[in-house]
């Protein structure tokens, strides 16, 4: 039987990997693509980082946030926590024929409003229009180039004991998302959608011994750190009850039967930190607006090589894997 | 009555203009946007020019190509008509549940094989998928950064009684994705499509006075004719029995009611160059495989400004305005 691609293969989890590991990296593998996540470091005379993201979110607008806002500060973050400052962006629509004007109008307006504040200009675009049925409303693509500030952040630098920070409250842009497609609680909870070039130059720039950066979007908290450790020699251990979690989203997610360790971020970084510095990092994080609510959640062990692992707030431990279907299939 | 965005907006011709002047510049309108057409250069200590372009052809697959090799070809080729080497490309999925994964992997050979001809890495990517119904098998975004080698090509340079060059026949893709999607011809007509990074290299390289090129994709030769004189006090006049079609192109074109100087082009450029130094670009380009049938179609004029004027075989004139509406959607 022909084998057919599901929605789980666009969840950012295991399958995503899957897909990529086995369809895309045996054609177009090279050794610049993915050293760094989401984002790559292409040779000028200065090196540059260089990102790219489509997003599908539905609804195109949620408390919070909307999908032109989404799409500036998804790309903006994904050369930020390579350590880079974001400069420029290309901003390329599908539109689904029959899109209203007015919708278009507002998604723009986000789009420059985010741009100006996270100070990127978009600097080249595409407008494709689909016939109805063959698109849904709008998707943006934003491929981005940022100016390298801080080298080498990676996950190889990870050494036990390293402290593992969060810088807010975990699972918000997935549940507001959530909450937007039914009628229950509308409106009740804010995507933490915003552009952390702030948030990521102050902890790069405070001193502190910064191992490597990433924005847990799909996938979540949890999905972020399995990637971090996976075909290490390292453990993570996080603890239940210093991860931030806002009661709304935690309330949200039992009703929706979602864990907010596996629900989308879009305002929110993980940073593993050498120890003896953490404090300084959280310190540095809390300076800013997005940050403010930055934790030290776990840390690095030599026990559980290649594991996550969960203290309940009851002494238990729990294996928490990689997002392995579609949790939240289009909530970027 | 509320506005609708219809598939006309999508042409690439009139109607995308106005979208983009009317509802994109306003808002995110910069002195980077769009000065090299699709590509942009951004500063580094070097110059680099920074493109996009996302890609919804229907079919997926057509004779001479298909949707992976048109998105690495796209472009390129609007980084090569900057004056620039490409050499980095981002690679981004907007796939349909429900694809077979074996045409996921045709199209990445595709895209692969093609890379690998344009001497271009892909360094970044993203995958999405989005529910049945609510994408057309495969949406693909690419854009690229490229290194700037020749320096300030623009419509603003070209002077009355300049040559226009068209580097091969006109309309082949078009007239080849409409053939592809019904039954009638089927096959009997090949996309241009090709990276022509080369093709580029060779005409600027050859030391004639290339005043700007250009790729006549979506609108076709008309289009860009247009849109190089739109403005200002120059025109440009072209002659009908200079125009290289090719005879399969044109028939089809006949039986489908299409013009082949509005269809679109996916391995052709449009180079506007001193009338002195005209012979030595058509050389040049003769030397390559994508610009054998290179021609001299057309001259600048300072009569009939603002327009562009087809002299046909019988002596007569007739004015060609940019491409209003949607001739070929889901072309490219």
């Amino acid at each position: 039987m022909e084998e057919l691609i599901t929605l789980d293969y666009g969840s950012g989890g295991k399958k995503t990997s899957e897909l990529i590991e086995n369809i895309l990296l045996p054609q177009i593998g090279n050794d610049k693509l993915s050293e760094l996540g989401d984002g790559a470091i292409v040779e000028g005379f200065s090196e540059l980082v260089f990102s790219t993201d489509s997003f599908v979110v539905s609804p195109l607008f949620f408390p919070g946030g909307d999908i032109g806002k989404l799409s500036v500060c998804g790309t903006v973050n994904d050369i930020s926590v390579c350590g880079a400052t974001a400069k420029y962006l290309s901003l390329a629509f599908i539109i689904e024929e029959g899109l209203p004007f007015a919708t278009l109008k507002k998604i723009v307006n986000s789009i420059s409003n985010e741009a100006k504040k996270a100070g990127v200009i978009i600097v080249t675009g595409d407008t494709k229009v689909v016939e109805r049925g063959k698109a849904d409303g709008i998707f943006i693509n934003t491929s981005g180039i940022g100016f390298l500030k801080h080298k080498g952040l990676s996950p190889k630098n990870i050494k036990p004991g390293d402290a593992v920070i969060l810088s807010g409250t975990a699972g918000d842009h997935g549940a507001a998302v959530m909450l937007a497609r039914g009628d229950m609680l509308k409106g009740e909870i804010n995507s933490d959608c915003a552009s952390l070039n702030e948030l990521c130059s102050m902890v790069l720039d405070s001193g502190a011994g910064v191992r490597v950066l990433r924005d847990p979007t799909r996938g979540g908290v949890a999905t972020t750190l399995n990637e971090f450790i996976e075909n290490t020699d390292l453990g993570i251990e996080i603890f239940e009850d210093k991860i931030p979690i806002a009661p709304k989203v935690e309330a949200a997610c039992e009703i929706l039967g979602l864990d907010p360790l596996y629900s989308a971020n879009e305002g929110k970084i993980l940073a593993i930190v050498s120890a003896d510095t953490a404090e300084k990092a959280v310190s540095a994080m809390r300076k800013t607006k997005e940050g403010k609510n930055a934790q030290i959640i776990g840390k690095v062990t030599e026990e559980n090589p290649g594991k996550l692992i969960l203290r309940t707030k009851y002494g238990g431990g729990r294996i928490l894997q990689k997002l392995s279907g579609a949790q939240l299939p289009r909530i970027c």
